[in-house]
């Protein structure tokens, strides 16, 4: 192998950035060139790329966003897209690819190893919904910009004597929800996981007002229901006024944190070597603590295991 | 004067207890008592108070929210309120009161002045829209959030080549918008003070999009309208696809910044200099980078001048 | 077991706070009772404490330092001090203790534990440096508040061409240094587990010299040699001018990381669990991604391993 | 006018690209073209530039540091090195200049004016001490990093009841000591303007330690001595033992606040109009509110006015 590629696709997240300076830096460590291929597969298809030098990827590990720019393409499901994309890694002499991103771009990848160019994937998604990493990239970058918010929040719920409701990014997964919940002190969680009990909810609210509790934080993930459909649910159900806060599209956003660079970082290593070895279809993670690399089939097989003893913890700890 | 109270009325700003810190130090070196009244003028009719030493404002000058709690309170405009709550300065010795907040706070404390319990009022609003002072306790703090939500947003921007419109506070006063919007980098500002001119916002993003820029940030003051609204509106008119951003109260909490603090500490002296001059009705304020106090009814009469330069300044810079 | 007890002691760490809120109410969920001890074992021997209720712990999630407070205690090194604090446990019906703090922390409450006073303790240090668990409590704030300096130190760095020593914390651990260094960036990276060749450190920066690079961060923890220190061998060595940033105290304070929080509370209630289960002696940590408690005395004896793998991708990114 | 040239010099300060992309966007909506010049004045004596277009300033507007450079430049300070800059300025058609720095940089600029190339100036420094504005550019992003650093520094000190020394930025000016004394809550505070008083600061600690205070934060501007020389004194005058947080270099950096960039955006567009307005030796400001321009010298001659109100108010406030 001599020159591989490199890009990022679905949602950004941040520590990409961070990922594409270990691929570049690591490949360049071990004699290989890199080309950054911009727009994700559109990017492929089109022939938009170029290569990158040391200099290239100087001064963005701290950076959100990704540099290679990021989109969809439906063009790339077509055989006539998947097609072009090969022609272009023929034409460039491109032997193998780091793909960084979600599930969705794991999945385009397959039909590139399949013929013959191996890719190996890095999990790079705020909502930490990838099956065999404990961690996805942006995901604890992510918990600390909802914190933050939540903080901020609390000021104002405190100082009013209300109850928010906090709705934060999760389609399917409630990791985010769980984890900003649990360390921001909210006193409800409802994530996709476990059936929303309204009773439940408003049992909980009223025993807490009963004990002197003046305000409240609920955090709701995108997935169940909106935070306006949850106050509204709780106005209808117990007349309780909420305010509603919806986080949106800063949680994507921001300088990754420490951790996320460090895990961009052994990531991005890992991945080239996994190409170097001659492997491809491969997902790179963590596991227990150690950097790991997997067949990218248990991404879409397996399905993640949801951590019921932190829900429970934090039931108990917001009493 | 030997006794004095202060309370803090009105939704929340960062920087009140900055302020709550320095009446109360500022009072004791001068001699005087201060009693802290919990959630503004209705705990000053419920006689919900207790007396504030060295101790009890420690450690708080840089904490979000106000130790005093807030509260909207309708009873204080009836007659009978205000009979009560005078009851209840008599009552408690308070000879005077400073009151932190918008200008519904200060509103409600002109009768008491009347009264002779003379009010001072200090400036606490993240809206920026007090006549008579520059600027008001955490606009600067609420104008460093939304900047820094901006700068998350533009790296999801800048990825997916996207535009996206960012609601934030002010319903009659576009300062927040306009100076988050000029510090953000923002293309396009819509504030309640310039009346909208969609051709001319359509016109601006199609003009950047065929000069290369592929990405774009809309500030929207909520007083104009919804950024939702706005965004269907964008579609309808031009047929231009937007994400939507609500900042919401994420605006109101935070740790004050460093201008904020000394905001809030100069305010806080001077308000307690002016009651201890046997001054009444007055507000405190910034002019011209000068502490001042003036008579509290130019703060309802005279019209916020808005800041045309700035705003003319925010489009050639966004070209 | 009705009444248990909790403190801080050794250096403050972020996240302290937010474990105490755990235990008081785990504990409190649990039926048991919890008096909060101040001052570490000081206020043990002296009777310096108070019950702690649900509200005691409110609004401290995501504060820095220990609401308990710290202090060194030579007194409880003695035989005479031990005792005091046996009385004082008895005399307050305390049953078991929750020790929060560093190895020096977990020493002394090997004593009570022997005497029938059962001590589990929560790992809390930014050093990263306790035997049997992967984390510790405080290291990832640690590492991100190091990260945030290093970002801004790059900013000079860059503007001005030039190289810059940062000395960070960590006598006999290199663990902050190294992620820091990671994360950050860094070119070089100094710490304690690793012996130190001027020569390689000097060949490193040139070679980035010949290379064009024009600006240089060098990580050194302060187990090593001071900032200092190392920038006089340097000019001496090599004529290299550098300038030197000592981080200091600001390393352990701040408000925790969502991460940190997380652990917080999962440390906190094990901790409450192994007290109730009756075990004494023991320390609470994280292994392989899960929460497990061990036996105490492996904190002293089993050596912390170093992260060969990490310090060789470190120097393979800053080529 | 048709092309004007812009650089940076001296020490860095946050703001300096917002007023580099001000500058840039400005011209080139008032048709003019810009040059920028790489690494101060010297760059200017090597003809290391380039021109500017809209898109070399985008994304600038939030990043530390200068993506000019900046250097010191001893050779312009002699006539030979004058002479060759101002060949370049003709060889490159550069018409005006506009100069971001401190004092030192406006000094080096009067010979450029006084040769037929009007040069406007810029006031780039955290210090704030530029006669004839009241505020410099990244003065406001220091402060918040200093209170940053002292809110952290306060938990430690609170944790322990500890007294710390925090030593910052500020060889004759205080304005950033006293501001950040002020806006952190600091105890003492050490400028140059104040002639220290070793007995009063000592007197001020054990009057706080009689009526129950444990902690103590002290901030010494460099300009007096540095903060270990002050932590001697304090233990050979008092035997009071400090611990000494030197804050450094961190205090440069960093992403500027809302305040710092929409200053640098007034002051790049009024440099320019300046520029286009035909006048040279001149410098920008913001007195009163107002963006001005002003004779350069008087840069040089008005001695900065200290805010005495300012100093007596953080004693009053720190009882």
């Amino acid at each position: 192998m001599k020159r591989i590629g490199v890009l990022t696709s679905g949602g950004d997240a941040p520590g990409m950035n961070a990922a594409i300076r270990a691929v570049v830096r690591k490949a360049i460590y071990e004699g290989l060139e890199v080309v950054g291929i911009f727009h994700g597969y559109q990017g492929l298809i089109d022939g938009n790329m170029e290569v990158l030098n040391l200099g290239s990827v100087g001064d963005i590990i701290q950076r959100g966003g990704t540099k290679l720019y990021s989109a969809r393409c439906p063009e790339f499901r077509t055989e006539e897209g998947q097609q072009k994309a090969i022609e272009q890694l023929k034409a460039n002499g491109i032997e193998g690819l780091v793909i960084i991103g979600g599930d969705g771009s794991y999945r385009g990848s397959m039909t590139l190893t399949k013929n013959g160019f191996p890719c190996v994937g890095i999990p790079g998604t705020i909502d930490n919904d990838i099956p065999g990493t404990d961690y996805t990239l942006g995901f604890d970058t992510a918990l600390n910009t909802v914190i933050d918010c939540i903080d901020k929040i609390r000021d104002t719920a405190t100082s009013h004597d209300r109850t928010f409701i906090v709705e934060v990014m999760g389609r399917d997964a409630g990791d985010l929800a769980l984890w900003a919940g649990l360390a921001g002190g909210a006193e409800t969680i409802i994530i996709p996981e476990v059936k929303m009990n309204m009773e439940e909810v408003v049992e909980r609210l009223k025993s807490g007002t009963s004990r002197g509790k003046k305000h409240s934080i609920i955090i709701v993930a995108e997935g169940v229901m909106s935070g306006s459909e949850f106050a509204a649910k709780l106005m209808e159900h117990a007349n309780i006024e909420t305010r509603v806060s919806v986080l949106g599209h800063i949680q994507r956003g921001g300088s990754p944190t420490g951790r996320d660079r460090v895990l961009a970082s052994m990531f991005g290593a890992r991945a080239v070597e996994v190409l170097i070895a001659g492997s491809g279809g491969r997902a790179v993670g963590i596991q227990n603590h150690q950097v790991i690399d997997y067949d990218m089939n248990e991404a879409f097989e397996k399905s993640e295991v949801f951590d019921q003893n932190m829900y429970q913890l934090s039931k108990e700890l917001s009493i």
